[in-house]
């Protein structure tokens, strides 16, 4: 059972800290001025020297007493941070909470170049300009708000799809935490991962589109510490003629997919791999499910499924997955 | 009393939003191409259109029980973010932590550009290029960690002053949570601290460094709200011929400064335009202390009071000073 929606919890800790990257030195650039606060002095600034780079950020909330058997970190797509798990656009708890309230010790981060992780300069550290996602972008192609076409930038003439679950009067607030990306960084992303899990120790993963490449990668390279991989929308997956699932034979697998991905040219090329991937995870022997929400009845779930208007119902069938994992423990509330 | 260091916390909500800004829309860029995941499709990115500008990150932690009177908000300075009130760079636990073991709700933000409030493209939206901070230039100029010269990238050959109370030896993890910063946002910075107050309504600011300028105006934009403003090392304040000290007649000041401000260039030039505006203030009949720190017989803070290794003493001073301004209930916790 998982307490009251509005019983207080009791936490042990909150608390953060940055894994993986370190110092890298800058050299060769020409000196600058800085006012730091309106009419204050002038600091004459040097960019050469001594900047971290390559670091996550990692933020956590310890339980007084957690029912889960090991924390669940949640790993965030690209373009998004540990936000996105925060509070929805339209004001709801996010899966953060939903997780603590069911017991567990949640974990989110903002991986390598993204929000609290801070980023490095271009091109003298990261190699590349970064993408800045556009709230048509979002609309349109990734997220599945509404078909080709149907963005506006006047709210009165936006359409979404039929049925949408996304709470589409609240995209600006949602384009408020869309983060510029670099699509040059992604060893020194997943070297902050593997980083993380040598720190935290067993764990589960929840990962979202980007980040579940990112999570099956990781559990590739510590299938000892990894005791579930949940994924949502994953937006990449190993490719079985390279790694080898049978490695993951002990971590069980779920793949939890939102609707209209048929009728986004990005998403009807994404998901064959990511299947292919979890056919030789099946092949393999590895306890792997996928969840067609359509197809088990729920309709309407954009991208965003940690945002959408069920989105405590989809964590809800994940705790589910984990508790029928003897993942979380099952009686009354500790 | 404050509760025992490891008792657990009793907590209603965690949860963040956007406050401040709006989507401001991009034209006349040539289109790009992206791959969101290795080997995965190329992506026809379109970097035209509209993206979110102007807002600001607020994260809180709401209390079962406060016993503040009304919440604190914590600002952090030039090149930081909430993280700086968070877990210390050695480990420790953060302010935020230490304010809501003593019963305070917390608010943490990163303002406009910096960390989880997502930044914007210059040359087309910001106006600048970005700085980012070196490891010498808060080692020697703005955090006082060393005297000029002493910082190298050996740390065995790094000198830190004597009697230095920052973990010198975690100044890497402290980097890692260094954020760019530009000189051209401050408009937006102050109109979002402002979009954050009307939403927060009555509270208490905490503002280290660069926050405390944006604090100081932000009381004087909003006087019936702001409860009392504390100020660590404030690096900049209202111009007392330009700004009215009257009209925070009801709004009571700490300002605490660390050690070494003499030692430092830019904090012999700093610190006098604070102090004419603490004495505005004090001229015109508001409540305001000045603390320094080592005429109180505390040596050896650096710039990143809430770091230091006695950052809990120093929070313990300034929840005293809440205290006695009737902004937290005394008696047993709640």
């Amino acid at each position: 059972m998982t307490a009251p929606d509005d019983a207080p919890i009791s936490v042990r800790e909150i608390g953060s800290f940055h894994v993986g990257g370190g110092l890298v030195t800058l050299s060769g650039l020409a000196p600058r001025e800085l006012v730091s606060v309106p009419g204050g002095p002038v600091h004459h600034a040097d960019p050469n020297g001594e900047i971290a780079a390559g670091q996550m950020y990692v933020q956590f909330v310890a339980l007084a007493q957690p029912r889960g058997r090991v924390p669940v970190l949640m790993w965030h797509g690209g373009g998004g941070s540990g936000v996105n798990w925060e509070t929805t656009p339209d004001g709801r708890e996010g899966w953060q909470m939903r997780f603590l309230r069911a017991g567990v010790d949640v974990y989110l981060c903002d991986s390598v170049e993204r929000g609290r992780a801070t980023w490095a300069p271009y091109p003298y550290v990261y190699t590349s300009e970064p993408f800045f996602r556009t709230a048509r972008e979002a609309w349109e192609v990734t997220f599945r708000f509404g078909p080709a076409g149907s963005w506006d930038p006047d709210p009165a003439r936006r359409v979404a799809h039929p049925g949408q679950r996304f709470p589409v009067d609240t995209v600006d607030q949602f384009m408020k935490q869309t983060m510029p990306r670099w699509a040059t960084n992604d060893q020194a992303a997943q070297a902050a991962y593997q980083a993380l899990i040598a720190r935290v120790g067993p764990c589960v993963l929840v990962a979202h589109s980007q980040g579940g490449h990112f999570a099956l990668d990781t559990a590739l390279a510590a299938p000892d510490q990894i005791r579930a991989v949940v994924l949502l929308d994953a937006s990449g997956a190993p490719d079985p003629s390279l790694a080898d699932a049978a490695l993951l034979r002990d971590v069980p697998h779920l793949f939890v997919w939102g609707d209209f991905l048929d009728r986004h040219p990005f998403w009807v090329g994404t998901v064959p791999p990511v299947r292919r991937w979890y056919e030789a995870l099946r092949d393999a022997g590895v306890d792997a499910d996928w969840l067609d929400l359509p197809a088990r009845g729920i309709h309407g779930n954009s991208h965003a499924l940690m945002m959408d208007d069920n989105s405590w119902e989809i964590a809800e069938l994940v705790l589910d997955w984990l508790r029928a994992h003897e993942l979380i423990a099952s009686g009354p509330a500790g």
